[in-house]
């Protein structure tokens, strides 16, 4: 079974800037043996119109969860550097990123496939351990990504779970990151009972 | 509101050998601004008894769960490392680790607390981002600790939630350390219907 990983994917935009977007992403192994990254960026969405016209992004490892909170929230304006080996940014507070290029793209009518060749892996600061409030916010974002699909008692029992590690192991950051989700899930159910 | 890391604990028995131990640690800054961590093992356990023999420890960032449901379920011999500032081991598949002395320690009759300074922090590998099933197994794990506490419905509802991450997200990895845990369960709730 391949493993995903929840990681924070920028690519270029048409005037040049970082595009900034949480994607579950899926390691592979290209022909060559050279490592190899699988993305499936829904249509219509801004990565997805970016790799096509610019073949190369960084994934980029953070530990500061605002950030997958802030991108499903409008808060996508995050510190960027530019990669060493591609004209791409990538983010500031990574704690190790990758930087890819597209070898090959597999259409699709809802989530084209774009498999990517790793060109280079740097890691900026060490690892500082697993946060449950962490998983917390990054389970929120899920479901707060997916709002439209899901019954609200649904997303309330689950909300209910998860807030339960979030008492218990939070820091700022944290905190600040669950706030953004919950005012989202307090403007959707407003909208809906509106 | 101090954040608390999930992490390893390696102490050192009166053997000489590495005793490795799952723990919630938190982080504080020293009075002369040094950081630190506050490490509360339970009375009685072995990283306590070590501890007060022997005042060193590291702890352990690691991306491979099974160390944590392993430890949980008598899989304690994972391979070690020494210690570079410190007669102590460190876990060798650690993303990163820190080498801390015992600096205080205040009792009490549960948990004493252990303040500790930070001497190293050292990065071994990059951080390759997050995995929603690394984080369902963790929250498997603190479940798996506190069966005795926790009414069976309860832990079964929260096991049948975690279990959607994991069948969506994980690796071979994941998998093997929540069969683990799913033993442990299945064996605790053998004893209580017999």
């Amino acid at each position: 079974m391949p493993m995903i990983r929840e990681t924070l994917v920028v690519t270029r935009r048409a005037d040049g800037a970082a595009h900034v977007a949480p994607m579950g992403v899926q390691s592979l192994t290209l022909p060559d043996g050279v490592e190899g990254m699988l993305l499936q960026p829904f249509r219509p969405s801004a990565t997805l119109e970016n790799l096509q016209r610019w073949p190369y992004a960084t994934l980029n490892h953070v530990d500061d969860v605002r950030l997958f909170a802030g991108c499903l929230t409008g808060r996508r304006d995050w510190p960027t550097r530019t990669a060493e080996r591609i004209a791409c940014a990538r983010l500031e507070c990574a704690l190790a990123h990758e930087e890819l290029a597209v070898e090959r793209v597999e259409d699709d009518p809802q989530r084209p496939r774009f498999v990517l060749r790793l060109l280079a892996r740097t890691s900026h600061a060490p690892f500082p351990g697993y946060n449950r409030a962490k998983a917390a916010v990054i389970e929120a974002a899920v479901l707060v990504s997916r709002l439209h699909l899901l019954p609200p008692r649904k997303v309330a029992r689950q909300l209910e779970y998860l807030r339960v590690a979030l008492d218990k192991t939070a820091g700022e950051q944290e905190l600040e990151a669950w706030s953004w989700l919950m005012e989202a899930v307090a403007h959707h159910w407003e909208k809906l009972s509106a």
